[in-house]
């Protein structure tokens, strides 16, 4: 399928990426190799403009916070934060003053306000327990969040990640979902920490294998199409083909979680009048499995694009993990 | 059916409860009215003897965290905290802190671990938005925690929660689940924050509306029948049984969640063998009828016992919400 | 709340209900105690022209046919068909036949077909072992239904069922649902075959144990609010609050399972455009609030209303369940 | 990993496969291409000694029968059987037979009986609207049951059904999942209706698209691993991993459903003794994995085999669909 213009999940018009990246070798045990990342839906105010959402969760164990409230009503009122697993606290403290402080009313005279944020552990790299990450750290990877290109690789809250034995992190990528004149852009970001170096479909190397718990992978699929909650539930479920696709067992400790929203219809937080009215794509429509095959292809790509562009990385007692070169 | 001892979620063995309550009226606008609330599976490490257990959602208009990986594993390995819906994030923080010390190789030599938070808005009473709640008010929680009676009412989480249009909060109820001669207890806790005053079954107060979201609770079931993660979940659907009772309607902005765990067969985190092998109850044996009644009866009476027990409450903006008075 | 005019789920206009009753004393031993019955969700075809529909499984202890494609979609595309346990196969053949001569296409030059069939055990006043439900039996109850008023009680699939110890069956209730200028239908039809004798809320009687199996409930939510699937789904769950209320502790043994539709917005089976554009009730509208109390008090009228309405009746064994009288 | 003996489910100990096939082609217009499979948990009544079980739906337009009960009980108590859509009804009712006959206590003095019925559509080369299938081949099916070696490809309900463009059906496969000196069976079988020719991951053919619905796939999963049906819903998600290697985009129209049991465990229908024990693999044991990649690649080479042992087969209105050869 044809790619969109930066092959990024910001070839989704409006959706913004910002990462904040912690590093610090402090001395021969411990190591800050860490970071938190920000995926806007788009340029408005999240909370004030909701954007259908649903996840889709391949294997559970993982901590992402968030999800209950994002099933039940079908919307996401909030960027999703991406950090390690023992951050996810100071995330949710750091996004909720941000929130706010642009929205005066949450928690006073409106309802309150559902957070979104995923996590994998970094613990091999990152000396995790420090609690590296600050509440200000999710403020300013919310601040730094830009259209256009982004950094992929070891950054953000991909810093201390590893996928398939060598360093991962964050990787995107985007395709255009097409049938005769009608076009979207589906864009896929996944924070990257799972499997192992021989599992890797199409990896050349042999890395001895890294002693450390089964990973975790958190995926991000943004679209334009008109797809409500549940046909974005159907999509998540194809970003689970799309990373088996590379080829990881989905191990039992490993946290693989989808979240995948649509921004092409918002949804305001008030409203005087009792109906929404947006159109929504028919489900036999030819153009729902472009999307689908979009999903897949985009997630495929998105996983081996965050080991293409994550460097070596040293962290905690001294370890070093590879950059996987691709044949 | 039979009640426990006490009639309280500590009447099934090793369940402990401990509150921190944070309540000042600080000036015309602003009052601290809220708190957090332990709920502690049993006497020994969480994270080294996790207990079954399992979830259902009634109503997701809720940000509980935690339930992603028990669903998954069908196991719980921390306690369970309650707060107000802002404070998630500080609890997460101070609880993992009173986890990590516990457990040196968490985050490091071993996995991670998954931190399970409920919260209702307490809003109306209590300025959520200067997130009084800091993270050592979780540890203070837990460890203040104790089996044998504990405070109901409007403490802990439960300060600022307002239920039926009367004050709400904190409510405990327990069964005796019996066939011939099995014997176990149900205990259940809710944090009460939902409804209206003219939905109450029982009540005979007649409260102005108040103007305020709709509310949530959280319902949590503890027993020490051998029943294993998915019977667990057929417990928590009953759970939602006992609360219709109470006359609400399950309002749009409620979060209405249930976690149930047994302590009857606990896991360790980790072991030499490669099988558990523990008694489960029969699904077709007469004892599990009676604990899905055990289940209703508990809940039922422990959200009127948080309205029993919780006094007239004023909080910000001077605000007051009465005592309920039963018939 | 208010009821619709005749408080029968036929209030939801289009909705139309046909019984077919089988019964015969056959001998000491055989008794042909069953039926079938059909709920239409407009008067149109049903394949033609989807509702959107969505389930709750209260308890899965039950044979319900049609619920996975009902979910993907949120479409249901055919009638819902009520019968005995062992009869579904003969049903899902004759609804079959009578869906296939009304599209000759399907199957053939367009897709295939979804059914729904709910079902409840009746074998202990019906000879359920053999298999008295022919498929003509299905088509002859679709054949039968009509709009407004029809037979509640021991009628259709009713016939041999028991609620609460005493004669149970098929029951029916309507609410209207308001919120200033905007009002809508909100019909439930149960098919009650559930419950011990002790249990039920407002009985007086006082029936001997019957020794058989736990029951099971079939529960029917019709309404013409314009709700999606995902909201449906929602007012599913409300209607087991409106079953728990009449006091069953939802036993092991007991199939619970809701079906709701709404025919407000129907989607054609096939369109020249690609998106479907519907006017969708905004979920923090009040009138939402209303639909939910709408479905719980309907529900519980509705299992009561099939106990008012279903007379004495001797079945197999020379056994007879007696009319339930309530105070 | 290593295969089993045979490279098919039967090498998981005690499963039986029986197929009967049904072809002629009647005239120009009409063919009857159709058929019915039986799997057989192990040797024994499977009422009467019920085995663990669960399922997941990847893509739900299908009408697969039994999932709810499975679901909710974690058990299965009837074999698996597999038919075309239309089909549905008549090996509902031939199995019933099947099963009564052998069980004259159900619906008698004994609890009802929940039967699993997965279907795809065959109507591209089968007339599926003659409703050629009758009760009587669900029971032939059932005598027809063996272990070991069975046929694979456009046999029993793979007598009709396109896989890729060309011609599929039954395929089966097996590994041998092993972590130092324990060893169990993983084994596959699919029936396989889906896919278009240029999604197909390995092969070299390039058919013309046939201009048919989106097709489907039922995966059984069978091990003798001693899991629950909670960690055979995580083996059944993997099958999922596995269908996706083959390249599909898991078509809107397409109903991929996947159902797993173990027969390590079985659970007798009635007991002396309040509790069952059994040993369960802890999740954290490394042979979890192995399973999961066990389930990965049988999952994929049953679907491969399902194409390779198939022969081009012609159908109704002269249709023909050729054998597909890969490389």
């Amino acid at each position: 399928m044809k790619k969109g213009l930066l092959n990024l999940i910001t070839d989704v018009p409006g959706v913004k990426i910002g990462h904040v990246t912690l590093y610090e070798n402090m001395n021969d045990k411990d190591s800050i190799c860490t970071g938190v990342t920000a995926i806007l839906p788009h340029s408005k105010n999240s909370f004030l403009h909701k954007v259908p959402a649903a996840s889709f969760v391949l294997n559970g164990f993982g901590k992402t916070v968030g999800l209950i409230q994002l099933e039940e009503l079908g919307l996401m009122e909030s960027p999703i934060m991406l950090t390690n697993t023992f951050s996810v606290g100071a995330v949710l403290e750091g996004t909720l003053s941000y929130m706010l402080e642009q929205n005066p009313t949450i928690g006073d005279s409106t309802s309150s306000l559902n957070l979104v944020v995923g996590e994998c552990n970094d613990s091999y790299l990152n000396s995790m327990r420090l609690l590296a990450v600050r509440p200000q750290h999710a403020i300013e990877a919310l601040q730094a969040a830009t259209s256009g290109s982004f950094e992929q690789g070891a950054v953000g809250a991909g810093k201390g990640m590893i996928c398939y034995g060598v360093k991962g992190g964050i990787g995107s990528s985007s395709r255009i979902a097409q049938h005769e004149d009608l076009a979207f852009h589906v864009g896929v970001l996944t924070l990257s920490n799972f499997g192992r170096a021989q599992e890797c479909r199409i990896s050349n190397w042999d890395q001895d294998e890294v002693d450390k718990p089964d990973g975790s992978v958190i995926i991000v699929v943004a679209t334009d199409a008109p797809v409500d909650a549940r046909q974005l539930k159907r999509l998540a479920k194809r970003a689970a083909i799309g990373l088996g696709r590379t080829g990881t067992h989905i191990h039992n400790g490993s946290g693989d979680i989808v979240i995948a929203f649509s921004n092409a219809n918002t949804v305001a937080h008030e409203s005087n009048t009792p109906y929404e009215t947006h159109p929504v794509l028919r489900d036999d429509h030819p153009l729902m499995n472009e999307l689908f095959q979009a999903v897949i292809e985009a997630t495929e790509e998105a996983i081996y694009q965050s080991i293409r562009h994550a460097e070596t990385t040293t962290g905690r007692l001294g370890r070093v993990i590879e950059k996987g070169i691709f044949q």
